[in-house]
């Protein structure tokens, strides 16, 4: 017996010395917990609760988990090792979606949502390191297509303050459906990565605008129906092109043409990157969908409408801007790919498909697959590091 | 019976045609209705749970209040007409405390937390109004004080990368306890307030940086004793002289001498203020607490401990600082001080106190009371914009 007290007391040591906390905790706060094989100890105190489960991202496992009330009233679980990145998570506390209160919230399925964030070993590309490092600002714009004030946020790279006679390239990077203009600062540290290879000499300093992605009626995100789909990307067509690209190339030090411009977004802002640059040549000369499913005919007649799919014709999709493949060859300096071999199949098939017919038709794509990832963020953190230093070269 | 329905339908109209939804419901979200009498509706649907309530800060009302569960499972309550400003507030769901799925988060009491705003009826200079507007970004440095990475959120003045030789003034902002270095801009508006100001040519441009309060351990929330206080406040000096100034000094554009800086903070952030800013008049020429509660013998020996007080005596309190009240008025270009006329007595009697105290002393007190509100960000904002104009002149 007291051999097995003494051994259960060297494993609870073992497992504090080295279970670690999430940086997403607020600071202060008992978190939920790490191990080292990527299992991950939840807790929420709730005496009168009758049943409580832990439920999230992809990357956290199949899920729901069911939760443990002890005697203190603490519900627990341990959930099988997760993927490494960052991942959303929330709790049903009898039926309730609530936010774990230690977690600080990230903008995710429309609403304020808790998150974990587990280490990927030896990935430091997207850490805040001792390099110098870029500015992230908040840009308010007013906006007459949605008649209201509209908010982006901005990455100056390290010495814009500095090289006042200095201009740079823009990359309009996009979140995805449900996230904000804040997904790619504060899930993707977009700002860390391009200060990381900025610093290593990979990639050129550029000045990113990160737009919100919405802009029909009160800019709520965008339902699933392809009508309504169409629809809003048009308005944010008309956003990006006559308001955001003026209003940035105005207060900032860009370099105002086509051949210093970028358009990259991942998921709904993959598919609103293909829908924009494609059919505007004049305004992007670098095209990037990461994760973003294909719709070839978003634009066509609605009775050709068939949604996601595969069958991905290089002549007549996207209105055939890939038709004559040496002349968009040509016109487009970079036309890169990307999706996480985890993602469901309307990602991987739809992204898959259509990058192998292009390539069959002579179309130049750099092709990027993220091994083991899902469609979260550690797919496209990985995603922007092999894009970045592909931009404006 | 028709002619009830008719009624209803009718006062149901009325409602909906003035009924307003708080600017921190998140957007496509059916967040609380704010009536035009400032009561609020408040709702959240929860079928299983046995005892649901609203709670929340100072400004809602007297809480918390239980609310009633429908038919739908959806449980409401509409609350007593609420004070204007920025009010935090949670739902306790049979016991535990969950925010409003439909609000944005803010940082209050350590957590992220709901929040509803209630429009001031003619209040306008905090509004993000057609007007030039600064930049507010984040800025990152490394301090040796705490080993950690550090962030604070910087204001620079419109115009600022523009007039490239303009050096400007730096003005040191702090927040409460229990938020954090985002609360003056997320909560209390304060770069909208400047830009109001500075366009009306009623303040003069200035550089503002608001950082996180915190710098003992790994910067959580500084419990209530004095003694922790003591040392969290001394961590926190260093911090501010060694490391926050020089980082901004060297970053931005800042005239870097006592007569350019000025260090101003709300509650905690006002006892930092005159905790530090009393002792260093070498380094601040400008100096405010806005609902600081007044502790005259932080830095005293421990014996002499008291804790808040108002028994305020203008030759002992801040080791003398005010003891000759003509150098005093001399070297402090601006000693300011303010408190809601609802704050609890530790805040409104201690300040209230010290202000009538100096005054009699001749020491020159510029004194501002914020007449209804609460220890609560509308006191802090209406504050600011008395504050902000009295800067640098």
């Amino acid at each position: 017996m007291k051999q097995l007290i003494l051994l259960a007391a060297t494993a609870l040591l073992a497992l504090a010395a080295t279970a670690a906390v999430s940086e997403t905790t607020l600071p202060g706060a008992a978190g939920p917990t790490i191990q080292p094989d990527r299992s991950i100890t939840f807790k929420l105190k709730a005496p009168e609760a009758r049943t409580v489960q832990v439920a999230g991202g992809d990357g956290l496992g199949a899920g729901p988990f069911d939760m443990t009330k002890g005697a203190d009233g603490v519900w627990t679980v341990t959930t099988p090792p997760a993927v490494p990145g960052f991942h959303y998570y929330w709790f049903n506390l009898d039926g309730v979606r609530v936010n774990d209160p230690t977690s600080r919230t990230y903008i995710g399925y429309g609403l304020e949502t808790s998150a974990i964030e587990i280490p990927e070993p030896g990935a430091d590309y997207y850490e805040l390191r001792d390099v110098p490092h870029g500015a992230v600002r908040d840009q308010w714009y007013f906006s007459k297509v949605t008649g209201r004030w509209r908010h982006a946020v901005v990455y100056t790279p390290p010495g814009y303050d500095a090289n006042i006679k200095t201009r740079y390239p823009l990359l309009i990077l996009q979140h995805g459906r449900g996230e904000d203009e804040t997904g790619w600062t504060r899930q993707g540290r977009a700002q860390f990565i391009l200060d990381n290879l900025i610093a290593a000499g990979r990639a050129l300093p550029m000045i990113v605008v990160m737009d919100r992605g919405y802009a029909l009626k009160d800019e709520t995100p965008v339902p699933d129906t392809m009508d309504y789909t169409r629809s809003a990307f048009a308005a944010f067509e008309n956003v990006v092109l006559h308001e955001l690209i003026p209003t940035v190339d105005a207060a900032y030090r860009t370099i105002p043409d086509r051949d210093h411009r970028a358009m990259a977004g991942l998921s709904m802002g993959g598919m609103q990157t293909l829908f924009i640059s494609l059919h505007h040549p004049e305004a992007f000369a670098y095209v990037a969908n990461l994760s973003g499913p294909i719709v070839p005919d978003l634009r066509g007649p609605r009775s050709t409408d068939q949604g996601f799919h595969d069958r991905f014709d290089s002549k007549t999709a996207f209105e055939g801007a890939f038709a004559d493949s040496a002349s968009f060859n040509k016109k487009f300096k970079l036309f890169w790919m990307g999706v996480g071999t985890q993602e469901p199949a309307v990602f991987r098939d739809t992204i898959g498909g259509a990058v192998r017919t292009l390539q069959a038709a002579g179309v130049k794509v750099v092709y990027f697959e993220s091994q083991g990832t899902a469609h979260e963020w550690q797919t496209w953190r990985r995603d922007f590091n092999d894009l970045a230093p592909r931009l404006f070269r």
